[in-house]
């Protein structure tokens, strides 16, 4: 199954896939970059390191298209034993992600809405449920899922960065899988008002909640990302994973046991007349400020 | 239903109901204050929000009438459209609430105290789960059930002002309700050391562990929590109604699941010589600090 | 049932229990100290306070022995009515306690790892459920999960003392009841990472993170912890009990209702010759540590 513009990664696995780790000879370089539209992975073999770039421009947003990208790019690097650690970040300076694609939720066909949210559900899976050590180097505004998703988030040090879940600012909810895994991060209290308020947290203000476990200046954040991933990797794999897992079960369990069921609930939701009047009001706004 | 004292609020139920909210026209004006004995309810229409005040000297004690008259006043003000937030406060100089009125728990029928126990429960099930935006401006000692209970909480800078639950001071046990509310709001450690010690906690230590979200000085703190509630009332209601209820409905369902059987398990345990005795005990230590 | 080494403890039960609490006029002393292999328990009967320390040179492992004779000195005190709290500290300079014994796991018998896991889950159902109030008085490194299980922790103020659960260090994987208790002090996001790098925190660190409840110089450690303690007795047993079963009890039971199935679980997982080679390894290290 290998869609449309991802032949590069899909060869790539079948060249580099399984038998490519019990043959390393085969393999041209250690390091090499492979790309596709929006989403870059460069793999450092030698160090059991992936960087996955978001450079979907303008503003790296979760469509249907940079989600699967994302999705599949994943599951190449969970199986791929050469790699244990995965930084994400972003190519387009001064954007990290504007998270949800709303145009994917806006006058479209209900199937067409159901895909788009279990290509969201596949990227959540991927990434909380991933056996990799996970990084964020936040690098600019936003992507506020993909981080908390992570094993540990670094910011750019800069107050004009945000990061938070905004839905109910588009009249729209953060599914409870969104809301368990914020709910893990930051405890219930914090999750409870920033997720009613929509609020969308200063870089300062997202490390004083807990948010982001750290700010780095902007130029050091790649280096430090790479470092602290090393100290994750310093730890035996097995057992790190199994912690991990012991400590997301119950939260990735309840999403895949309710997983049809959320998608039909967020088709339903979408398709009301009044929610689609109020995503047109924000994308008018949006579009409005850009002008 | 129309239980004698509550006269002005219900005949205001039936003049400015459904209909006027349809009617605005039938309006004679649009702000106006009701009462009744125990609490007063100002409500701004254009602004959509409501002010109620506890006034049951001497130390609006959660008494079976204080408890009903607040509950009947929320359950009006959740049915009125107009009114979108409520702020809570008192009306007393010095005293926020005393909490639980223990007279009520004390040498009284079970059947009181089944009546009572369904009183405390219906008020909590009204805050905790109500649509409204509510705010607590605690401007003096008490009242941590209520103040839990709403999503923002505002205290008087004051370290002579104590909030907490203090039950287990009298001998008595906080409800799992109270527990699981406590807990929503400053995480498990917290709740497990302050109940068993039954902590009043002087406002600086309240806001150092969460259990309040900020603090002004006593003269700031009214234009302040309207201030933060107009914040609130900025976003589109419906989704932050179900964000609200998706953070707390596990919480609320518990209760409504269980509300028999915590009543049966409230009169028995009040309804117990060694509790009376320890309440009688702590009555008269009160009476003596006052005489 | 009455194990070798461990008569005083059980001939003192017979002398001073039930009946000796019936009639005090029995009681040669208020306060006096018994004593076995590995556990040093001095009771003060006046104050209801006993203190439980540690002495198992060289570093108080918990090994099945420790275990055991700690088991059997908890469920004695726990079922004396004269004694309401206990303090655990060592009676060995600069160690409170290594932890999990490792020989106990490496190179014995599946009916042996059984046999250990069972007296670890003892113990731990004996301090995390206990009624009495518990202190732990961290005078040196380690011993997290005693320390973790009691209700209030001081640790002597000094940087080269470390607490944590290190368990994926060695390749091993702390259980669910371990991160359930680590969870229930930290939160969720502290505990997920903690326990993934199996970090050893040094003592303001732990203060910081809520792994411990405050610091306190070494010298003045013990007098802390019996002023704490007073406190913490100063409210009546009753209802302090009720609260705190009332907040541990889910996580209790869910051992209770899985210990069988988490033997066995622990029984697979420590045959596994991978495990075994990666604790062999670790013990290597640490003897070349010490050489």
């Amino acid at each position: 199954l290998c869609p449309p513009g991802l032949q590069p990664l899909c060869s790539r696995a079948q060249v580099w896939g399984r038998s490519a780790r019990r043959h390393p000879g085969l393999l041209l370089a250690q390091s090499r970059a492979f790309s596709n539209n929006k989403i870059l992975v460069e793999l450092d073999e030698g160090a059991g390191v992936a960087t996955v770039k978001f450079k979907s421009p303008p503003v790296n947003s979760l469509s249907l298209d940079f989600l699967t990208e994302l999705s599949i790019s994943l599951e190449k690097l969970e199986n791929n034993r050469a790699c244990r650690g995965v930084i994400f970040t972003s190519a387009i300076p001064n954007v990290f992600s504007s998270g949800l694609d709303i145009t994917e939720m806006c006058g479209k066909s209900t199937e067409h809405y159901a895909e788009f949210w279990r290509a969201v559900q596949r990227m959540w899976l991927g990434i909380y449920g991933s056996n990799m050590v996970t990084i964020a180097a936040i690098n600019a505004t936003g992507g506020c899922l993909v981080a908390l998703s992570c094993d540990y988030r670094i910011m750019a040090d800069n107050p004009k960065f945000y990061i938070g879940l905004n839905e109910s600012q588009l009249g729209i909810v953060a599914p409870f899988w969104f809301k368990d895994t914020f709910v893990n991060v930051v405890g219930h209290r914090i999750a409870e008002r920033s997720l009613q308020l929509g609020t969308l947290h200063p870089a300062p203000e997202a490390l004083q909640l807990g948010i982001v476990d750290e700010l780095v200046p902007q130029e050091k954040l790649q280096d430090k990302a790479a470092a602290v991933l090393a100290q994750w990797l310093a730890l035996p794999d097995h057992a790190r994973q199994i912690t991990k897992s012991m400590m997301r079960k119950s939260v990735l369990d309840r999403l895949v046991t309710h997983q049809e069921e959320d998608v039909q609930h967020f088709v339903s939701f979408t398709a009301k007349e009044s929610i689609q009047k109020s995503l047109r009001k924000y994308m008018e706004m949006l579009s409005k400020k850009k002008g």
